[in-house]
């Protein structure tokens, strides 16, 4: 396994593998891995010849009161994870070399970030869709893999690929949950143990919700009234941001549950926000 | 030479040109070409295996209230004068190919577009900066050609391409010029014989700006009042929009003349609006 990080070096390698015909795939993730970046690194080692991850904690999708500063890593860890994974290339460039003191370019998706996420963390997205743009054009790979869990985002990147036109197949895989069920998430490493069961708040709320939707309650207002109870009796402290049912593709809001309707909700436990969502009426095959 | 209209066939040519290791270049245009763009053509011929060849007009870049529908355009003659000046490919895609209608993605530069074009047409460089880097997306070029005639948009999207990793080699070549001295544009052709004399008027300035710092005059407050007096004498309705003199690089604004000033102006000329620039001290170095 290699570690890259200039990108000089990564393109050049990249260009050396593309005329060798190797396919090649991307994993983008911001460290401190966990079985859902793994389960992305193995399913990118079955489509392609080839797997990057690339690790950056990308700044400019923090907000100034948000948690760059503290988020965790473990390059060590991180780099025997990835090798045991079926890692290739971990591409590991500081914020220096990504952002430059006179960078000022900027990508963004309009329209699909003007909710949820985008609505609750503004510029978020701007940070986000720049970076992954960014690692497009110096890793060009082939396939490009994300996880269910950060689903707007992975709704989001998706346009930003097609719109900009770039060759790269999108594969959106899904949430990786703790036994309880709690959505793996590098920010559950903030919780004390006790916190950690409080935060399986949003993972039972979404399960009232599809119960409710299997017993064919098709209300979405009275779906979300229940979910907030299951919420209160679970964390007691929690502060709900927001829960929405919205169309898993075009991400507008619905009243009534329909075949496509996917349940996201951002609910901040013990100061750690957290995001999580579930398709309600089906297992929607993600691809 | 070989005509391309839609953005998957561009991607798979383009792909099988990289595996046999041709080096592509490619020279974005919004057709009805003159010797500038030819220039570009044959310039990029001389530096890499494969010339491509954009030809769209992108309506993002014009405003509502520009020339957007009398724009003019010349297939054929397009298609000849590629063929002779040596390009291999000409990419012709409709604008619903580029934009479909839930397209949502935009690239933006930020402080190097605040200023001179960016200032007087509002959202023109979003449009310039967006279709360039979703060409760099489909075309995977290693070098690109731009013309010093649209000089601030050389440097925007010379920052873009580094800003945003690209691993493409930068070119602005050098203004071609009309016997008289009028920088060749495609929106000359919206003037009788007689306006076109008049349309001399950005060149004569320009001149007389250059022959003012041979002379030994510095301060640009005293070269504008006499370009503004050369434009008015050479076309006396001609509405100046901007005489802006700047450092080449950074665009930033200079009182007095130095080794990096470029000045650049727009002028409207019998309600046409042209553009020209000229560095003041030397010949610069443009690669």
């Amino acid at each position: 396994m290699k570690r890259i990080r200039s990108i000089k070096s990564m393109q050049r390698v990249v260009r050396e593998l593309t005329i060798k015909k190797k396919r090649l795939s991307l994993v983008p993730t911001m460290g401190f891995l966990h079985e859902g970046h793994l389960s992305l690194i193995k399913r990118a080692k079955k489509n392609t010849d080839i797997v990057i991850v690339s690790i950056f904690v990308n700044p400019t999708q923090f907000a100034p009161n948000e948690d760059l500063k503290k988020y965790p890593h473990n390059m060590k860890g991180d780099l025997r994870k990835i090798k045991k994974a079926g890692g290739d290339i971990v591409f590991t460039p500081d914020a220096k070399e990504i952002y430059p003191e006179d960078f000022q370019t900027y990508v963004t998706v309009e329209d699909l970030t003007k909710t949820l996420e985008g609505k609750s963390r503004p510029g978020h997205f701007k940070g986000v869709t720049t970076i992954v743009s960014k690692l497009f054009n110096i890793c060009h790979p082939d396939v490009v893999l994300f996880g269910m869990k950060d689903y707007q985002q992975a709704i989001v990147l998706k346009q930003m690929t097609k719109d900009l036109g770039y060759p790269i197949k999108f594969i959106i895989a899904p949430t990786v949950r703790e036994r309880g069920g709690l959505a793996m998430s590098t920010r559950n490493s903030y919780f004390t143990d006790e916190q950690r069961k409080e935060a399986l708040s949003l993972f039972y709320a979404l399960e009232t919700a599809r119960n409710m939707v299997k017993a064919g309650k098709r209300k979405t207002a009275i779906i979300e009234r229940e979910m907030k109870a299951v919420i209160k009796a679970t964390c007691p402290s929690a502060k709900i941001e927001y829960i929405a049912f919205t169309d898993f593709n075009t991400l507008s809001s619905v009243k009534s549950i329909r075949k496509d309707t996917i349940c996201s909700l951002a609910v901040r436990v013990h100061k750690v926000r957290l995001i999580d969502n579930m398709m309600l009426m089906q297992h929607k095959k993600l691809k």
